[in-house]
This record gives C-alpha cells, structure tokens and sequence, in this order.
C-alpha cells in the first residue's frame, strides 16, 4: 500500500469504507500484543501508529510535519500552516492491552477526512488540519493528555520527572528522545501559534455503555466531565462485641458510610431529575483487613469519594453536600471523617455553535443522534479549556474502552466520518 | 495461704471482701502472661487456677471432686451429690491475653459463697455446689463451652477433631489428657446424673457497655442471645468506568449492600420500638482488594452478616426481612446476592422465676438493678437449652473483655457476690 493513489478513481463511498477497514485492521496488526493493542507513548507502539498515519498520508497527497510538543500535523498540500485552522484531532497511543479503536478511530477520521477532502478537490474557505497527538492515555507516566497539554504550556516540572512504571525512563527523557522542544516546554510556554486553531472537533468511541443501550450509532458531545475526588477517606467509629454493644451505644463505622452514601444517592437522584449531569462513586469501601471480623463492631472504614459533572458549580454543590451529610451522620452516628487532599480535575463544555452545526449536519443525513456528556477525559478538553471552540462525535462501541473488547462496528464509525466530513467540508 | 482457717473468726463482711481481693490478685498472678492472663484450656494456665481454686477451696474445709467432664465440683462436706443442687458456676478458662475477671470472677464469686454457707453454718433446703467449668472460650479449638457441652452429651465427633492452633493437639487429645471420659463423650451421653442440677446460676462481669453506660452496678440477665449468620456474602452487580456510565446503567454493588444495610436498619429501629432485643452488624465490607479503584464502579462487594437476639422469633422474622430486602435490592439495583452457608447458633431465655427471686433480693439489697440481654455466649445458655432453670448475674465492667483492660472494681463485684449469696442461702 505504498504507491501514490490517483484520488480521482478512489474517493468514491464503497473505496472510503474499504480505505477505512484497511487502516483500522493495519493499525491493529502494527500495534498487537498478542491479546489487545500496546501503543505506549514516546515508543515504539506509538511510533508504530504514527507511521503508518504519516505514509497513508503522504500516499495520498498530504503533508506531515511535527509541532514542538512532538505531536503528527498532517494538511492539505496547500496548507503553509499560517491561517488559522479548523482542527480535526485525536490520540496515537493506548494503553497497555488495549483496544484498537480508543485514539486510533479519531485520528483515521481525520486522515479519511483530509484524502476525501483532496480527492474531492474541496476548497474550504479555512484550512482544515489533522493533529494526531501523543501520550493521552495516563497509563504510562500517571499523566494525562501530555501531548496537547504540551502545546498550551500545561506541563509543570514535577510532571516531567514523573517516571515510567517498569523501566524508570522519566517523561523529559521521553519528550527530549522524541524530538519535542524541551526548553520551550520547560518554560511553559505556549507551543502553537496563537492563531493556529480557530476550533477543535474529535471523534472518538464512546467508553460507557450509553449508546448501545440507547441504540445511537453516533452522538453529540456536550461536555467533558471534571471530577472532585478524595482518595482515601477514614471514618472512624468504635470498635466492640457485636453482640453486647446495643444499637444506642453503636458508633458503627459501616453502617455510618452506608448511610451517608444513601444520603448521596438521594441527593444525586434529586438532582438528575433537575436535569443536571452528575456521577458519584465510592470505588473502594473497605473494613479493615487486619481486626475485621463477623462479630467484631466495625471501628473503621476505609472509602473513596469520586463525583463527576460537566459542570463546576454542579461539583462544588455537590461536594458541599457531601460534607455537609459527613457532618450530619457524625453527629447522629457518633463517627467522625477524616479527609485526605481534595483532587479537582476541571471540566469542559464543547462549543454551543459546533453543538448546533453538527446537530443539523446529523439532521441533514438522517441521523437519529442525541447530546450526551463524555465521562473520560479527551484531549478536546484541554482545547476547549484553553478558549478554542471545541466539539465531539461520539461514535457507539460495546464493552467500554481500556481493553481489547472494544466492539465498534464500521458502519458505525463510517457514520460518524461522515459527520465530521459534513462539518469540515463546510466549515466556514 | 494454705493452713486451714477457723472459719468463726474469718466470715463478717470485712474479711469476706479482703479474701475476695486476696482471690482475684492470685487468680492473676498464677495465669498472667506479662500484658494480660493466658489460661489455656486443658493445659498449664487453666490448671493453675483450677489448682487455687481447689486449694482455697479445701483450707475452708470444702470437698472437691472432678465431674465426667473433667470440671472441677466444689460441694460443702455433707454434700453426697445425691440431691438436686442449685449449682453455681463458671469457667476457669481465659482467652490468650485476656482479662482475669471473664470466668475467674464467677468462680470467686461462687466459692465466696459456699465459704460463707460453711462460715456461718447455714443449712440450705437442698445443696449448693460450685462447678467450675473448663474450655468455655473457644479460643483454642474454635469451640464455646466444652466442658458444659460434655456434660450434655453435645460434643459431636468433629469437634473432637479440632486442632489447637499452633501445636495441632486434637481436642480429644486434651479431653482425655485432663481424664475425661471419652467413651461417655464420645457416645454423646449425658454425663450429669439426672437430678444434679436443680438449677444454675451463673456470676459474669458485662462484656458490653451497657451497665457503665447506665451508672447499674449489677444488672439480671434476661437471656442469652442466640445468632443468625452468614460469614462471606458476594453482592455482584457490574464494574464500569466511574466517568461514562450514567446512574440509570449503573450496577453498582457498594450502593447496592449500603442501600441493603439502611434497610435492615430501619426495620431494626423499628423492632426496638417494638421493644425486640436484636443487633445487626456486618463486621466485614470489603470491595475487590485487587480491583478496586476510586475510577471503577464496584463490581463487587464481599459482606458479612450477623443479627442476635434472645429470641428465636425475632431472628428467623428479621433473617427472612434480610433476604427479601436482598430481593427488593437486586431488583431496583440490578445486583444479585450470592450466599454462603447460614450458620444458627441458639438463643437461651434464663428462667422468669429464678428472674423474679434475683430481682426481689436485689431490691432488699437496695440495689438499683435492671435486666439485660448478654449479648456474648456462657455456659448459663447450655445448661437453659438443657432444660435446667438458669440465672445469671451481671457485674458492672469497663472496656469490654477478651482483653486485658477489663475493669471491674472490688466494690461492684461484692455487690454481685451478696446477691448470689442471698439467692443461694435462701434456696428453696
């Protein structure tokens, strides 16, 4: 697949969908471990990843160039980069034993986009870019969106020293081994050209179980969402005999938790009626492991707090409920919280006018599509966070990301293509 | 200490209290460990206090003899144990690093008064003989109440297959170690004569802290409760990404087993309206420790469940509301429950008659008394399902037992022991 194609004779539906297959099982095969897909970032899978882009690209007429956080741009032959630039972008890497589709769906709609674009002839009145950027995935330095975070001036020098698990290789030597401008990163400073982006759009699966459950082959993102967490919360009771402690001398630790998590689920409840978006989790409630027993009081018990919104104020009420309801059930339970560091992770709303332009693109071809919130981070978080105007189509895939049974069909993806070619080729 | 006492001079109340100290400071320094007392069952530390016991008992001219079971009986001279006999007891045994009063208190207590019988020349209308009872704690072998059990005919032949922890002995090996009948326990036969037992009362220190928290330095138990369990229940609903699965797809099992318990807890509210004796605990909440994750919805949650009370009733009614709200859980939540082995362990009622006499010699004594469910297991509960008419009497205790920090002063405990003694000279 490395000659030049003549495009005139290719860019017909039928030869787009089988150019789609062709990379999706190419990049599989270029990427496997055996069981799923490891495409670490700043290494070989990755670089795997973006080689393959990066020829099919050239194959097809396109230009490749690196910005200074060592992240792919791919443009139309007549792109000098200097006007600014609807960018279609998404992520090379994965996790370890992941799924194919996480990242590399997003970014062969770009590339899908650009050669239909080119083979088309289409002249947009502003240019249209792929950015295919690295180290979303936090899997290998406990860091996040380390590519696009490395382009608005978003890296901090702890960030730099974290180090991979396994091998010890800090993220600088990573950055510095591929290329990117390290005292520009260093400095923190702003690694694009302040007009490069005039807006954003990535395409990516869905990670939660939402559209297949609704049967939506393709969905709006409205928002990406932030969290408040704490890591470890201990709530402190008394331990003693369970059978010669009665309920009115009890200071109950589990029973304590239980009903403050009740409480929340009210809450929660009340306030998804109300129409806001909101998700709280209590992954790890643990007794502890060493004086637990079947007739022991529980005296302690060890729990994590996670909520989720789109929206800041609905965080921070939220969260203020939570302490409010600890303050209530120590006083009636007789237990005392300890808390550990709050953790805020901001979150981001995708543009309203590319909302609305991609609802009536969806309109126009007859797509059944809803809004719907993202819960996992994306890189269109740090865009929009940043002030660019920023969107996301979400494409329907069965049994959630981060593993290798991601099941995304292609005639799902080749609809969600589709939308982002209606929104690119008109962009105004 | 070992002269025979002329008992005329010895028995007004001022020497009574001098010996019982006298008492429970060498019952202490004979079993103490260095932290607490270790009177291990059928070995060195349960030996040496059934050796003070005996001795204290024959330098005031009481008999002693051992019983099929190998517990030591403490009669009065002209006791040919062919009467039916109020029997006082207790155990000799202790937990490893437990407190000297659980067990040695009662048996103090009960050879106090069969040295004041014999003082004061007070014939009884029947006899009253102390047994001292071996292995009540089931520290050892992961039995309650052998010596008691014996003489019921309820060793099962497994049980005498228990190992000790540690050095493996069988608790065969230790029962015919301390010359105990093992044809007759094994033939589970009733080692008691028929009419040895009239009745039994039993002298324990609180092990809960109702009686500190009540300002009650006696108390008359009630009953002894019995238990309903299931050591390990799986709640399994279904992991997810915290961020992308909304409430409404939500299985999740930490939500699910608090929602349970919050249940159980308004139906044990009520109960206790009712005027029910019961407790709930679950000792044991423990997400999956190797997946368990502020970021993942728990998939799943391994329990412990326990409810106690007096009554038979009450703990089959709230078993059966504990399994169809389990029901009524996995429905509205989407989880199923997955149950382990139920595990019953009898509840015990003391006799309303023996009740009454306790509490109206109480009031003579001006005490201030009220009634009490033991919460923890006695010998009283295997001689009441034996069909014999059982007391017991609470002594007032700080810091629960099984430890060494039990605190029961001198002044409580004597009270304890003159309403034993008003019972047992006025036996009927």
């Amino acid at each position: 697949m490395n000659a030049p194609v003549d495009l005139r004779e290719t860019m017909d539906a039928v030869r787009w969908r089988a150019l789609a297959e062709e990379l999706l099982d190419e990049l599989r095969a270029r990427s496997s471990d055996g069981r799923g897909v490891t495409r670490e970032c700043y290494a070989e899978g990755e670089e795997a990843a973006l080689d393959l882009f990066r020829s099919t690209a050239e194959r097809y007429g396109l230009k490749c160039s690196s910005d200074r956080a060592a992240n792919l741009i791919v443009t139309l032959p007549d792109d000098d980069l200097t006007q600014p630039a609807l960018i279609l972008g998404s992520h090379a890497d994965s996790v370890p034993q992941g799924g194919n589709f996480d990242g590399g769906a997003g970014v062969i709609a770009g590339l899908l986009c650009l050669i239909r674009l080119i083979g088309e002839r289409h002249r947009t009145a502003q240019p249209v870019r792929l950015l295919v950027l690295r180290g979303e995935e936090s899997a290998y330095y406990g860091r996040a969106n380390i590519g696009s975070r490395a382009l608005f001036g978003l890296i901090k020098a702890s960030d730099l020293e974290a180090k991979r698990q396994g091998n010890g290789r800090t993220l600088r030597e990573a950055l510095a081994g591929a290329g990117a401008d390290m005292a520009g990163i260093e400095a923190q400073a702003a690694l694009l050209a302040p007009n490069f982006a005039s807006s954003y759009l990535e395409l990516h699966i869905e990670q939660g179980p939402v559209m297949v459950a609704r049967e939506l082959p393709v969905a709006i993102v409205t928002g990406i969402r932030g969290n408040l967490r704490h890591r470890r919360i201990v709530c402190r009771g008394e331990a003693g005999h369970s059978g010669t402690v009665p309920r009115w001398l009890r200071r109950d630790a589990v029973f304590a938790v239980a009903d403050l998590l009740m409480r929340l689920d009210e809450h929660w409840n009340r306030l998804l009626e109300r129409g806001l978006d909101l998700v709280v989790t209590t992954g790890v409630f643990n007794t502890d492991i060493e004086r637990q027993a079947i007739s022991r009081i529980p005296g302690e018990v060890y729990f994590s707090f996670e909520v989720r919104s789109q929206s800041f104020e609905t965080l921070e009420g939220f969260y203020e409920l939570f302490r409010s309801e600890c303050r209530a059930v120590s006083d009636i339970r007789h237990v005392r919280f300890e808390f550990d560091e709050r953790v805020y992770t901001e979150p981001a709303r995708m543009d309203e006018a590319i909302i609305a332009r991609l609802r009536r693109q969806a309109e126009q071809l007859g797509y059944a599509i809803e809004l719907l919130a993202s819960g996992a981070g994306h890189d269109a978080a740090v865009f929009a966070n940043a002030g660019i105007p920023s969107g996301m189509i979400f494409v329907r895939n069965a049994n959630g990301s981060h593993n290798p049974d991601e099941a995304m069909t292609v005639d799902d993806f080749m609809r969600g293509v589709e939308l982002m070619y209606a929104f690119a080729s008109a962009a105004p």
